[in-house]
């Protein structure tokens, strides 16, 4: 508006802000990584102002009707703030992990180097994400709003099935993926010869899994042997500060849980 | 390649292909819907070509290490080949229903008029289609390759949840977005003054909905009545041609089946 006046030169915070839950990496974790694996600087809002951070999350994010600064209403966490990149020199208010990861990819530079490539990553990071959200069921398959211990009986089944036959489809995916590109990516990247977030995605996907199953995990890794060895192996290094800074929260009580009956259990030799 | 021929500038094929399964809408319809709102033409190779056209979809679609003209393997359908514009001029193929949707909204117009509103309508679309895999759920919470009937006790627990808590919950956002942008889309858009990608996804979960569970979108009438009202019945008007078509397949046994015990249940006066 034209009573504004112009934006500083120098930002004293950072423009880039993640709207999400505190205390677990969730679906914020595929946001943050983006930032991280490049070194930009973003203001992760509920962690960082412990008092009052969450409180405008959740004013952003829960419910709203008018919207804030002439955005949409947001389904839920996690959506991204940009100062002064919307409407009128207000911010800009994007939500759902794959759209903000596509917006995200190209100001970061992670998102190959031409337009194919750029759907290429996207149809990966949604496919990783598809895992992502199979996973959550493995311990919530009736309800989301109820307590684990309320569908235990059915997530034994659920993971059961995730396990045994959903995780190895999308891994077969991803090794096959990692194959196709090998010329280029050097079993390290998915697209083209250098990081972008689908490698980012489908990596933390990995990490959540081995942390959830890791006997079945340990189990698959003659299947997928760069899958689970080049190519986490090499994202993981890639991600080294970041992962051993205490910004890395631990899982908890998120997607990646680890509840030791619904991991694959190791069979008697009787059984055999 | 330095070898090729120039494109023939009066093609006798369509550009588009959608690759898909024959004979139900599923998440290909939300591709249609994008062609058919805009009246451009496609090829629906599988319906289209009943001889070969499924064979085809699968040897793209299914088990791919070395992917077809230079793309990379693709997890499931749908996915799109648009003739021509890949690598070398052979094809572009790309998967996963937003993406394609990402893709063919900046083509066909259906995404808005600036770049902020082309975020918007994808994470719209993206919601929709989280909405869609939910109701899928209802009838397939613990494993996608068993029967229904398999699975039944638990589908009968998990459609309730979606139901009592699920769809409002989505519903209220889509009508919260509607509300929104009123000054704009007089209840019959959810971004902007036209059309976009983002009311044909809604609007075909909400068709689907009504399809799935009848009762329970019946009694919700009253608590959405724009978004079940003029906007589900603008969005079908300007669908009509296409909806009075063969082409419009029928909903069977998809995402979208009519199970009555999954619906609603009339309650007895005694009950209440």
């Amino acid at each position: 508006m034209a009573e504004q006046q112009p934006a500083k030169k120098q930002r004293t915070q950072p423009t880039y802000e993640l709207l999400y839950h505190p205390g677990i990496p969730g679906r914020g974790e595929f946001i943050r990584l983006a930032f991280e694996a490049k070194g930009v600087p973003y203001y992760d809002i509920a962690n960082e102002d412990q008092q009052n951070g969450y409180a405008e999350v959740q004013k952003i994010c829960i419910g709203q009707t008018a919207g804030v600064d002439g955005n949409p209403p947001v389904f839920s966490p996690p959506a991204l703030r940009v100062q002064g990149a919307g409407k009128d020199g207000q911010s800009l208010i994007i939500s759902q992990t794959p759209n903000i990861l596509w917006y995200l990819g190209d100001k970061l530079g992670l998102t190959g180097t031409n337009e194919a490539e750029k759907y290429y990553v996207q149809q990966l990071a949604l496919t990783a994400l598809d895992l992502n959200n199979e996973v959550h069921d493995t311990h919530h398959p009736i309800a989301v709003a109820k307590y684990y211990e309320d569908q235990k009986e059915e997530s034994l089944k659920k993971a059961q099935d995730v396990r045994e036959n959903r995780i190895p489809k999308f891994l077969s995916y991803f090794a096959r993926t990692l194959e196709w590109n090998a010329a280029s990516g050097k079993n390290k990247y998915l697209v083209g010869g250098s990081l972008t977030y689908a490698d980012l995605t489908v990596w933390q996907v990995l990490d959540g899994l081995q942390f959830a199953f890791p006997k079945e995990l340990e189990a698959r890794k003659k299947e997928f042997p760069e899958l689970l060895g080049t190519f986490y192996d090499g994202v993981k290094a890639d991600l080294k500060e970041y992962l051993d800074s205490s910004r890395r929260l631990q899982y908890s009580q998120g997607v990646y849980r680890y509840y030791p009956e619904l991991d694959r259990q190791l069979r008697l030799d009787a059984e055999l």
